[in-house]
């Protein structure tokens, strides 16, 4: 293991660390639980103070009382629209080329489908084998309904992908920070890349939006989808997101051809004509109480500078790495995350040859939250809004604990459970 | 018009009704604005008094505290069965066949994509050109995504179903009640009628669960769709349910295929397998909160007798009629729903030739809120576990007295604005 030397790693330079931080005020908007050190908002981000009297307004007020009227009095029909302009901000989009519909699984459905109907003539998709698992599902998806005339290309390695990228690819889909390893790609190359050979490209900022500032317009990104209950905070399951580039509003066709999706939704012709704003991208009837929940958790990143955001997360991350490999060394783990903090997003990840699992579940029955994923992998994400370096000070010196006392050797910590 | 002179329009035998109606205890499960007679639960049923509570402790305990461990320890992962198997009950299917997940026109989708799949060698889709529009946009957009080798035949009318059913049908998809009307097809027959010629049935449940007793499989309908915020009161845009045959779970494919439609969503194996159950129709990460709400409503239907159900709900449409008729003749009013009780659903509709939507308006202005459909239709739904014989004699007194006092001829009352 290689450790930062120049990083101080007493807890009184943690402290000290806090005192100067300048997102620290920002963890009072957060509800977070007293008893637990939270390293998993990357699977879930925590409850905004404000959501609570937000939602409970929501269903006594604009459904209770409101009922049918609130669609308009309410605003409920504008949220796709409203939500999305405030996602917009933090992803360096046109507010008028965003909007929060559906999951994102099924968003990715709508873009590679328009992305092909753009791209007739090829037969291309190119993926990362490491992306993922349901980014590559719903492609196969796409291309089995589609009569399996396109290929799903899984290029092995990131340093692949330029050579991946010939005249017969119609997309190139990514994932910008990856879910594992939580290495990040340069999407301002990538893009260039695959429209150098006539590609269009879509991106999956799940585990972007809301850790980093993002330029989809600067890089000149075709289409990216994105979840609403990760670094956004938008609670279980929240909405997601849809890009499309304004030059390729109306010129596409995605197949959920849903009434909010028609030009004019409530005329109830009887034939389809999709809209031609992003508003195509829209489909059924959107659940209301989750939207309105991601929309009051969206309220945090008004005053937010994404510029300290960054620069905190990346402090955050190395700060855990040297911590990590200072105080736990000879115990097994490897880190698996890029050691350059440029090269990746806020989380890091350790592999451990046989214990993964036990350890992740260690450290939550001690109230350390992080997460595991298959097959070894030990992954802890770090929200610069609310994780304070104490924080991730903490953190360690339990893990250290549970490493050197081997608490994970318990037969409570093998049995698997379901997570997200 | 014709009145049907047996029935007593006095305010009097209004009461006398309520006083002996089974299903009244169960008005006070829910929420209702005190000014307002709600004669739109088929838009947007009314907030069940338990949902405030629960969705609160959804946010606070199960999210704010629990955080992703909610996912197993608040059953979070779970809902979309254990919602399906409380709707399951309601409509008369094996709750293994019954899934909660997405939005209506996104299931819809998925089967239809299934049914398909299920009947390769056919081309042509049977609907009714009265359907619900969404329903045939979605079939639309399915089609062209196959490369449009299917036909959507549009059915002029009920009674010329049987003779567009031939051996190149694979599917015959329609709403069980008219989104307009109100009117109901004969499910049995018109199931055995597809079958007969070897297609399969989808049939549309909006307008059907919660309102009446279905009977799924006593009907053998291969597969159905139905939305939760109408009679089931799941709250604004609440997630959509899918019912499948047993005998079609994994035998086909359907393409909306994200992780949580895996057979084992939590391996992230890099190919697709998909599930074998009735989880092979979900798709992404649902909206957590919309489901709480609509998982509490449910609870509402625990003690309620489907056919003391049916029973008001058909009194309670007779009634509105033979109201209407005998108060408000001779001001351009047409009944265009079914006369006869058992060949429609829980709503009555009347035309009018020019001012419907300034008469819906002027209703809603004085608290009676039903709705317009276009172009010419005054809809009114009458959910039996909250709406009184008092609230149907009144409601109709209000519009008497707007028709006679043609209080609707207001220029506030012609601006259109959007409602669901």
């Amino acid at each position: 293991m290689l450790s930062d030397m120049t990083i101080d790693l007493s807890f009184d330079a943690a402290v000290e660390r806090d005192s100067s931080d300048v997102l620290a005020r920002h963890r009072a908007k957060f509800s977070l639980p007293e008893d637990v050190i939270y390293l998993d908002g990357n699977s879930l981000g925590v409850l905004p103070v404000a959501v609570g009297e937000r939602i409970s307004r929501a269903v006594d007020a604009e459904w209770g009382q409101g009922l049918i009227r609130s669609w308009n009095s309410a605003g409920w029909t504008d949220l796709p629209a409203t939500i999305g302009a405030k996602i917009a901000r933090l992803v360096g989009a046109d507010p008028d080329c965003l909007i929060v519909a559906d999951s994102t699984s099924i968003n990715l459905f709508k873009v590679i489908s328009a992305a092909l109907s753009l791209r007739a003539d090829r037969t291309k998709i190119v993926t990362e084998a490491a992306n993922f698992p349901t980014d590559n599902y719903i492609a196969e998806g796409v291309i089995k309904q589609c009569g399996d005339r396109h290929q799903l290309v899984h290029v092995a390695s990131p340093a692949d992908i330029p050579a991946a990228l010939d005249d017969d690819v119609a997309i190139l889909m990514l994932t910008h920070v990856n879910f594992r390893d939580g290495r990040m790609h340069d999407m301002a190359a990538l893009t260039e890349a695959a429209h150098d050979c006539g590609a269009l490209v879509i991106w999956d900022l799940a585990h972007s939006a809301g850790a980093m500032p993002v330029d989809l317009a600067g890089c000149d990104v075709d289409f990216a989808v994105g979840c609403g209950y990760k670094y956004l905070n938008g609670g279980p399951g929240a909405p997601a997101f849809l890009y499309a580039a304004k030059r390729h509003l109306g010129g596409h066709r995605q197949p959920l051809t849903g009434w909010f999706a028609h030009k004019n939704p409530f005329a109830f012709t009887p034939q389809y004509e999709a809209a031609t704003d992003i508003n195509q991208f829209l489909c059924g009837t959107p659940p209301v109480l989750s939207l309105v929940a991601l929309d009051c958790a969206l309220d945090v990143w008004s005053d937010v500078d994404l510029a300290a955001l960054r620069a905190k997360s990346e402090a955050l991350t190395d700060y855990f790495i040297a911590l990590v490999e200072g105080r736990c060394n000879g115990h097994g783990l490897t880190l698996v995350s890029p050691r350059d903090a440029k090269a990746r997003g806020s989380q890091v990840s350790f592999s451990h040859p046989d214990a993964g699992y036990a350890i992740v579940s260690a450290l939550i029955a001690e109230g350390v939250i992080g997460d595991f994923r298959a097959p070894d992998i030990l992954r802890f994400g770090f929200t610069p809004l609310y994780v304070s370096f104490a924080d991730v000070w903490n953190a360690v010196d339990r893990l250290a604990g549970i490493l050197v006392d081997r608490r994970w050797d318990n037969p409570e910590f093998h049995t698997r459970k379901k997570v997200t």
